[in-house]
């Protein structure tokens, strides 16, 4: 089965958009997903940026709102920008990469977005995700316990470090067993037809 | 018939992505193109731009090739990326404006884009874009005698303020009679479903 590696930030609202379907298109597609939650911190921090370009840029910040809004209508999906935006997503992203090997990392992932873009939850808490790991299951202390050990630190700043390093800007990106990159939530088709291909071309 | 604003800018390559389709897209559906010519220049200054962002953002700039690459080739396009990049494109801009009155301003877009972005053309220089406009059956003196006139110079300035002043910050960009922006060759689509919503909603 071909793989696409899906890579997010959780304080993206795009990363949103994608994460709420990508299951159902990659079942629907015989595709198989490796999640992939990373920080993206590190690397705006190395195009000189302090914070999201939505801020930095107004006009393209007020834009992606409107963005969202359509797309979301569309899914029947609900969306309000979180205060503050973006979000810290740093613990969020632990635990999901502690849930990866666990099995709940998507569960966990949706119910983050979920909360944060629909709900209007502040995520940068630990308390917030410590509900949403007992909404889908899991044992929060565990999972929390987890996800600040050094292992699980060190796999997140490793994981980012290979976005970085295999061309990732920005989130969502999915990307190939062959290393093609497909930057949005509307290249999620292109990356299925690609990955679907390459089976074809390579079996 | 319902109306939608194509705004672009000659140097970008997603408006050449738009400009090759945008015509075909609209007869099948039965909208009005409204060409809308603007320089993106002055926009990026005001963010404190230089020059584009994909030279600013290298690895943004790798991606933006790649994907342009894959979309050019599904849709049967050459694509290489002209240097230098960005192209000046001030001398089209205003011979494109001076042929919205006259008719041929999609004509003469197809052809410099293509020149440009398929045939490596430097669509800077008024010797280039002669050439072009001779070959979509235009008088080339006759234009670039009128692109220079203050009313069209007057005219593009006039045009990439209202761009900016309605919220448009990259190009190509779909605009629509209620005002909504769609960003992207990759939203045209959506752009034409808003559109035809709207004569429902407003009949």
């Amino acid at each position: 089965m071909p793989v696409i590696e899906f890579w997010y930030e959780f304080a993206s609202t795009y990363s949103y958009l994608a994460a709420m379907r990508v299951q159902d298109v990659a079942a629907d597609e015989g595709i198989e997903i490796a999640w992939r939650p990373f920080l993206l911190g590190p690397i705006f921090k190395a195009n000189g940026w302090e914070t999201s370009p939505f801020n930095l840029y107004p006009a393209k910040g007020r834009y992606m709102v409107r963005d969202i809004e359509r797309q979301a209508a569309a899914r029947g999906l609900r969306f309000a920008l979180p205060q503050p935006f973006p979000a810290n997503g740093l613990h969020a992203a632990r635990i999901a990469t502690a849930g990866i090997a666990a099995g709940w990392c998507p569960a966990f992932t949706r119910a983050v977005f979920s909360a944060q873009f629909a709900g209007g939850a502040d995520i940068s808490q630990i308390e917030t995700l410590r509900v949403l790991l007992a909404d889908i299951g899991t044992d929060p202390d565990a999972a929390i316990e987890a996800s600040q050990s050094p292992e699980v630190k060190e796999d997140l700043r490793r994981h980012t470090a290979w976005a970085q390093e295999i061309g990732v800007f920005g989130a969502p990106s999915f990307v190939t067993a062959d290393g093609e990159i497909f930057w949005g939530d509307d290249r999620l088709e292109q990356a299925v037809v690609w990955a679907k291909r390459e089976i074809v071309l390579y079996p």
